[in-house]
């Protein structure tokens, strides 16, 4: 099966000038971090299992959801399926991959989905953009393709993510057309499709086919979706059905529950991960029933709401330890994990922001996640996607490549021979051992201002916001698409055009 | 001994009106993350040993230091001592306390160092303060005591610190008595007195003697030492003898190496956390065998330098990665462990320094830290303490206190009765279960801005450090000095007159 190529890359005989420096994933090296004790992960399935069995979900207007699950033992009463113990972890047992390579465009930029492999990717689903320059304002299709451009052109983020902002100066029912697109021609990294309805994840599909050949998709990944539930225990129309035309192609859906302590899921974090684990549970089980050994990945979204406000906040402490677990108990299914993220709640890629997204993104990382959606970029809860955060977090991530990795324990690590040659009292800079390392001992966060106070205030005196400013707008400017192949872009072309000539526009 | 309290608690009554809330310390009740495996330390360990014997450790001008290690049996030829396998670990484990109580002027506020316990303090050193209408500028008493009273009026640090600015408007020679004296009549919450000369260390211990009792001082820790050693592997006179003092005292010094990986210790941060851990070893056991059974803090400081520029970095994952092993190696050795802080190298209070302090943090209550010095306040590599930072990063302080308690897994915790009252599709804001808790849910950030984008341009689009501009600036009109036994102060005051008198100024 590995044999077959996606078709554009048969065609291509050299990489562009430009392109950027290709890392596939982080690579864990070093222990997660298990917050929960065995015993307690227990009890979390055994409350999960009565949840599911005496409450259950419910699949709005989707009868060829409930058909699998009646079909597969469930108990159906109208809308309402319900779970036996253990039946849904039966279901993914069965035929749920551990581990899925998604392949991208450029086969150098496929990625590996699951063991040790820590995959990230920018933001998802933000309505508006902002930059240092033009404030908050309503994303357009430029600014997808340019925050796609930057994503290609960070070698930290190994994804595009899907819907990187809203392009909404395009139709509602058109624009999911114009963001794969850009996905396939501003980008050859791996990429998320629509979901919103069911003919615009088909469309994706199709798009996927185009470009990668129709029989290396129905044997690959190539495309993901990020599937959102209504939380708590509810799967409306779009998602279910998305969950299942991704997994009948053989295409990954992520399944997410969108679960906020105090208002979509009870005030207690036990509670919440208890319930966004049989949320995960239920959609990934769907996929697996669509089509059994189809990739999915096993997700979690637990973070909490301020009660004062009702205003969803992120980074937060309870946010953390909910992740953590999350994560201990997605680790226990044995699937590949996505978990948290680069999340904030500030209106600003300030102090806040970074306080938050760092506390969120150690949680992401120290608890296995396999795959970090929404690790860049993220501003206003995912109302807003900033330029200059999206280069920010982007540097952070390179620093999480370092950590993961862990500390070597061989001899040259230990440097005795440095030891004897500075003795008490002397510097390092210039030893031996120093000389054969320093050109890769530590990363080298370009954003971070390392200088000495003169030095920072002669050149200006600026904050990271913008230094962010100014790298965004060099890579733009040194930016150079990959190359794709003329006649699968006049396929690709042609596809929308008719397709868009097949549709009236709506707005919402 | 426990009976024996402070003189000048004895005479108080009742504690003043605006006295601010009393947390002593948080309870880490998570595990800690074991990033190297058992068989890795022992490596550590092993190196060390070799370490010490062959290389050793200089004391620079401190024949007492020398004579002690000597009578111990360790190889003293000149200034080099040097050590057999495993004989500075059988000093400590001989005699050093697991933990010990380091009591406050307010024996409400006394903390306990060790165990399970967690106490905050925030920053040590700077000699320029900084604050969002004023720039940087040099450090002053005024300024000293304004940071001291910051720190009383934070619910989430539990220690003061020591010389939280320098007050370089007083004599070098001189200020370490009005830097104490604040700290006696600004708060009553733990403090550290002067290391950076012999007399000025006695000086402290004489001032704490007024303060709590001659004899209630030599049977308890009342006052703590930063010791920080010249990395590597020398001590000079004035640590040295600052640690046989606070030892002789029976007051507690906090043993630093001060590792720069790249500069004061080699590039491989496994070689810098074996030359740290060995320096702390040899720091520990001069105080145990100064004064058997005192109490003594095993220190780590492993940070990074920029081999670009020389300048060292802050929050580096090469950083937190040896942190998390000298926590590791701190911890086997049974002594309570002071760990990392909310470092960073940003001039600015900005997102570059939360991005840096958070991963700093994170590091420190994850390797099981019990006294986190340098805690908050702290930018451009302790140059400058942030008047704004302080109060940011105390707000993150007080998150990390709900983080380390994890999350409970009783019946309450499952809230099964939300779900039933709630069902698919509902919502969780008014059901019983959040009723019952959601006055103390979750961690109230109060820097962290939390509204609705609407909200917050009406009210001013204010950025993190705004809110914490206002938040000290209200702190400090709200601020209400501690009772202090009016004899007690006379009696300090007439020491510092009586020492002010007999030394002539000197200014560097």
């Amino acid at each position: 099966m590995d044999a077959i190529r996606p078709r554009r890359t048969r065609r291509r005989n050299s990489p562009p000038l430009a392109a950027p420096q290709i890392i596939t994933g982080a690579k864990r090296l070093i222990p997660t971090y298990d917050l929960a004790s065995e015993d307690r992960l227990d009890l979390i399935e055994a409350r999960s299992d009565q949840l599911l069995k005496e409450i259950g979900v419910r699949f709005v207007d989707d009868p060829e959801a409930l058909r699998l699950f009646h079909d597969a033992g469930a108990d159906v009463q109208g809308e309402r399926v319900r779970f036996e113990p253990g039946h849904l972890r039966q279901i993914l047992r069965a035929s749920a991959l551990p581990s899925f390579t998604q392949h991208a465009r450029n086969p150098a930029r496929s990625i590996q989905i699951g063991g040790d492999n820590v995959v990230f990717g920018p933001g998802y689903g933000m309505p508006f953009v902002r930059d240092l320059d033009n404030g908050r304002r309503y994303g357009t299709i430029r600014d997808f393709e340019n925050l796609i451009k930057l994503t290609y052109m960070s070698p930290w983020l190994h994804h595009s993510s899907g819907t990187i902002c809203e392009p909404t100066d395009l139709p509602v029912n058109k624009r999911h057309l114009d963001m794969v697109y850009a996905h396939l021609t501003c980008s050859d990294k791996p990429f998320m499709g629509s979901v919103t309805a069911p003919e615009r994840a088909r469309d994706s599909i199709a798009m996927a086919r185009i470009a990668f050949g129709a029989s290396f998709v129905d044997q690959n990944c190539v495309i993901m979706a990020n599937i959102n539930m209504n939380s708590p225990l509810v799967f409306d129309h779009a998602m279910s059905s998305a969950i299942r035309i991704y997994a009948e192609a053989n295409q990954c859906p992520v399944i997410v529950p969108f679960v906020l302590g105090g208002a979509t899921a009870p005030v207690s974090m036990t509670a919440a991960v208890t319930q966004a684990y049989s949320e995960v549970l239920v959609g990934s089980a769907l996929g697996q029933l669509a089509r059994p050994g189809s990739p999915v990945i096993f997700g979690n979204f637990v973070t909490t709401v301020d009660l004062k406000s009702g205003s969803p906040t992120f980074g937060t402490p309870e946010a953390a330890l909910g992740s953590y677990v999350a994560g201990q108990l997605g680790r226990r299914i044995g699937l590949p994990l996505r978990c948290s993220g680069a999340f904030s709640a500030s209106k600003l890629p300030d102090a806040q922001s970074m306080m938050e997204s760092v506390t969120a993104l150690q949680a992401a990382v120290m608890s296995g996640a396999n795959f970090v959606l929404q690790s860049a970029g993220w501003l206003e809860g995912a109302l807003t996607m900033s330029y200059e955060k999206l280069v920010m977090d982007a540097d952070y991530l390179g620093s999480l490549h370092i950590f993961l990795k862990g500390l070597p324990f061989d001899d040259e690590a230990f440097a005795m021979d440095a030891f004897g040659e500075v003795g008490p009292g002397g510097h390092f800079f210039g030893c031996g051992h120093t000389m054969r390392h320093y050109q890769d001992a530590f990363y080298d966060a370009v954003l971070s201002d390392k200088q000495n106070f003169e030095t920072w205030s002669d050149r200006g005196s600026q904050d990271m916001v913008q230094r962010a400013n100014q790298k965004w707008k060099r890579d733009l400017e040194q930016y150079e698409a990959p190359i794709l192949d003329p006649a699968v872009n006049d396929e690709l072309l042609s596809f929308m055009a008719k397709r868009k000539e097949d549709l009236p526009d709506t707005w919402h």
